[in-house]
């Protein structure tokens, strides 16, 4: 089976590690392509990041899923553009923060997030609301650096991830930790042993999850939200990007 | 004042019914400022026109503020790209989808939003649910015709819209009615006379609303999730976009 | 337009500190009538004193309707009466509790309350679960003071606000500050200045949203919990105060 | 042990028969004060009517607690007062409406709410929120007549409870019914074997509670929003009703 | 009337405390008949030991409801088995845990839980959650000792219960506190002493609220969770437990 | 890698089908285990049969555990003992009820389940609300019949789990179906087909679910309520269930 992995952002070494890291998760016969968009921020780091790295990532996964993809996954942990890609997308699209929570929630009572700035806060506040998981959440701690300090051995910041999942541990009783960046993908194992907790990256969690769907020959729903955009024209630079009709209710072969 | 009302979508007449409508209720002294992006969707239906339409509504957003604009209004009911515009934007921003809410809010226990297609139901509850506001929400209902059919006359949309307004009455028990597309802001008159309701237009009451938080000297929050983005590279065609640094805490001259 | 701002309590420096404010804020052709009830205590501090604030309040808003007023606003933090006077009056009733929060809600992610008293905590968080925005308050706080100290410039009741803003800020992630007290309508410039927050005063965000609902044509539903009183008898010494009937579904013209 | 019970309105026969329903239900040694306001409306329906019912029935709860009541009962299904009922009291104080829904959730999943106007669905529903149990409530139910109705047997307002109890039986998988109306004290009885599902009163479960309350020693508690009152001045008509001060933490031989 | 208090672990000196608390408070008709299962653990401390206390509880149950019990109440915190009893059972199930949150939720807004161990911290949440009375609690603490350490006078065990009840007054704003353990049954009223604080103990609360539903005539409602289980084979040693048909919807002679 | 698939009721035929639905989904590498207790129920239709199928399950998990799974998938729909289940196991433990929500949350906005009697609604719901995901579930409907009619080909069971599919596209805007029996885990594919919507069985996405928690080196928190269960004494004919001691915080080796 072939998985799409996208890193939103236009950083190589970014997508480099996600992508080793979902080789390194992935079964035998599982084939792993990593992509990044041609356009769009080195990093996303709040919302207005976030709006500029859908379009591009948009085009990746039509490209992919015409080239065959069975499944997506959106490599960030802010899940950017989830809604989009599964309104285009007929195969499954998981977003790595979606991933993670869920995965945290097959092993655990409550869970702690550690992301990088605390902007990044809202957002996944947000979307722990939306899907419903904010209940299982303990807290949202961000340990205070950039992004791309992650990918500098130099810049302390793994050592404030460790910090913040120590606090987590005492103060906010979080039984299990997930990782809230797709940079931090490298750290789950050596932060699990050295802290005595469950410590989940949304990356391996997704490419997992996506192969579980891709067998169970689940779909992106097609009959709400997630409906094929309706054909129609896009003005000036984005014309290319127009949505074909995909509206037909069940694929030939039905859903399964 | 001068108030920026930016129509997402890039078709002009509903551009036109947005500005008049604005301009009808705008105060004395308040300058109406209509745009549409130069790039993205005819009309906004679902979640991938949406990501489409933000590029380009952020650019005539920073050009407006650049040119005096002391509020923005997202004249789009899914109040699209929001929370970006809010990042982007030092002044404040309001959504029509929000601001009819929390107009319904002050006059209503209840109210049921009617919209156009069933597809944009999904978005428009997580945006309530992330709002809180999703408990004053009775029920959120949908025609069943496209957002360009209310430019046309013969399209019966109207009357779609009206026997809606009757259910929520009689089924949901709304207590006031929520227009869910701006190409219903010319109907709120005539569709409250007829159904002995308050029907709440949100591009009117996004320009209210504007105009208070412009007299009271509120702007959108630098402290959270809305601080201004970090200055770093975009990458390709969205070079252009790329955020200097707007960093600071506090502007000067304080935040009134 | 005429905007009645009725102060509960029966203080006069207070209601002339809230008509103040409400003049400062208002729009050009806007007149202010302030006034308190009759009858009734100097303060409002906790859920006894909001009883018997309430008949004197209504009687002021029956005859400032009667009188020409086109919006009612209760400047009392804890929204005393709100339902009773929306279910009297026809035109609209805005508490300046709740136009805080729908005002913080509209440049911020999440916003604190300071009060005076510990003991007003419970109803303010009562009314924030009602309009359904407490999931937006990241905490409310109390400076431990009684609401006649910020009458009194020694009684360090200013710094008490401004330190637990501080604590905002630094503990709860707060973006914005809500003043809950009308007794602190003097006060949110100097706080936002000094502390470099948005601050949200009830009064003026309440008297521009009360402009906005009349040049919105809305008015309170008459169809729900805010149906006019069913005329009836009313005993002993409140017999004055009995509703004749108001209980037409449509006023003449229609809603808007 | 003495308990009061206090009807807000001023109809004597209603009076009558919510006393005759607390003494057939009280214990052998409890005896049954029945009162009502000297002052205010004779049926509650509505927020307008509720604001009246209060003082009055603040001053025979007073004048009770003074003559040696140990427990209070709020005989109104909106629990009319409530909140300022416990801040002057030190013993409990019960409102029949939350008793109704303790009772119902001690026995059943899922309750069902019958109440007597479609205008008291809102109050009944606020007050749900408030204590927590909304999720326990299936639906609520208005059965479209005034109150007083519930004193004329020809006016057919049981057969009206009796068909919404069968509707929330088969649509609403209501488990328990509870009656939403002091007036329909003497209907539980019959009802539930008419219907074949429990049905609860909240005045005979609001005495019982008392009588439970008072044998644990357990009084409201005085370290929060039920505070007594500080003492203030009243103006006008109200000045019999300003509060001493009762502001001690614990009272004299401890809370039990 | 006979109550039957069972203590579903199989520590007699436990079942002897409950049983003290549970005829201390009873009515002086109530006969209490306390028991414990013949097998299963001697304390119950997470969600293992609850699932082997369940069985022999349930036969205890359907025993003394031949044998004439008109009520049962389960003496664990956890309210162990309680779904499962409602479900044999015929008259009123109480659980102790249960009964103190709705004891506590009438004479305060928000009550903190002190329990044992930090292990029963989740399920004691779970069924707030359940209940819909999570929003009343301020807290759930652990003094962080085992449920036999309240029988062993020198354990400190009281001491550490103690001081949790002054951080739960001055950090979570409690305003009456719940004993979170059937072993503190003996407690309550010394602590309220000392604190100045209400605290509610289960077991007294569990018995009075049987009393009160005894005499209200409420019984388990049969129509939803609760109907009677099928008749079925049960395997192997738990033959002796499967059920008999109890399906009828009215019991002879009606709910009441 | 070997997973133990346990059908916690006593039906032989039942247990083979969902071995059969296990082996189907299986990865090459996965060795299932399909086990049923040796005491308890022949279905579990209910709290109090779910009772009684937990002992035996739970034996039949740690023997398991000792014989090499590495991880345990309950399958019962109503996640029948989960959490005792996680307390004594080390490795991953899932209810097939829980994975399907959580599959179908990945594919869909909102989804509804349809299960067999109407008893089993209640225990569905309080699970959903535990984990969350009750907002992302549309509703719960009941085909009417027992479980074991789908061991019957000609109960037109089958039919009337068709019928309520159709119901909940059209009434509740259901964008997936979650079947909520493990006797219907070979009709997810020929519903799906028919209905032309997404048809999640959880026997299927659990096995899936729980090799991807393997693979991710994912076992249950041992930091909370899923802690160890401390070595105790069980009385009479359940002394052989006793824990022993398991409660050292980090397993050699360390989490992952």
């Amino acid at each position: 089976m072939k998985i799409h992995v996208v890193n939103p952002n236009t950083t190589l070494s970014m997508t480099e590690k996600i992508a080793a890291a979902a080789r390194a998760i992935a079964g035998p016969g599982t084939e792993i392509v990593a992509r990044q968009p041609a356009m769009g921020p080195v990093s996303i780091e709040g919302y207005y990041d976030e709006a500029f790295a859908v379009p591009g990532m948009l085009a990746a996964i039509r490209e992919e899923e015409e080239a065959g993809a069975e499944a997506h996954v959106i490599a960030c942990f802010d899940d950017t553009g989830l809604d989009a890609a599964r309104a285009i997308a007929r195969c499954p699209v998981i977003g790595i923060g979606e991933a993670a929570y869920h995965a945290a929630s097959l092993i655990a009572g409550k869970f702690a997030v550690v992301t990088t700035l605390a902007r990044s806060i809202p957002p996944i506040e947000h979307n722990l609301v939306r899907y419903g998981l904010i209940s299982r959440c303990a807290r949202i701690r961000a340990g205070g650096f950039e992004v791309l300090a992650l990918e500098d051995p130099g810049s302390g910041a793994v050592e404030k991830v460790s910090a913040e999942i120590e606090l987590a541990k005492r103060e906010d009783r979080a039984e299990a930790i997930v990782l809230g960046c797709a940079g931090m993908a490298d750290l789950a194992a050596r932060l699990s042993a050295a802290h005595g907790i469950p410590v989940v990256d949304g990356v391996a969690a997704a490419v997992t999850f996506a192969e579980a769907l891709i067998r169970l020959g689940l779909k992106t729903s097609k009959l709400g939200g997630y409906a094929a955009p309706l054909p129609k024209i896009y003005a000036g630079s984005f014309a290319g990007f127009a949505p074909e009709s995909h509206a037909e209710a069940t694929p030939p072969g039905g859903w399964k």
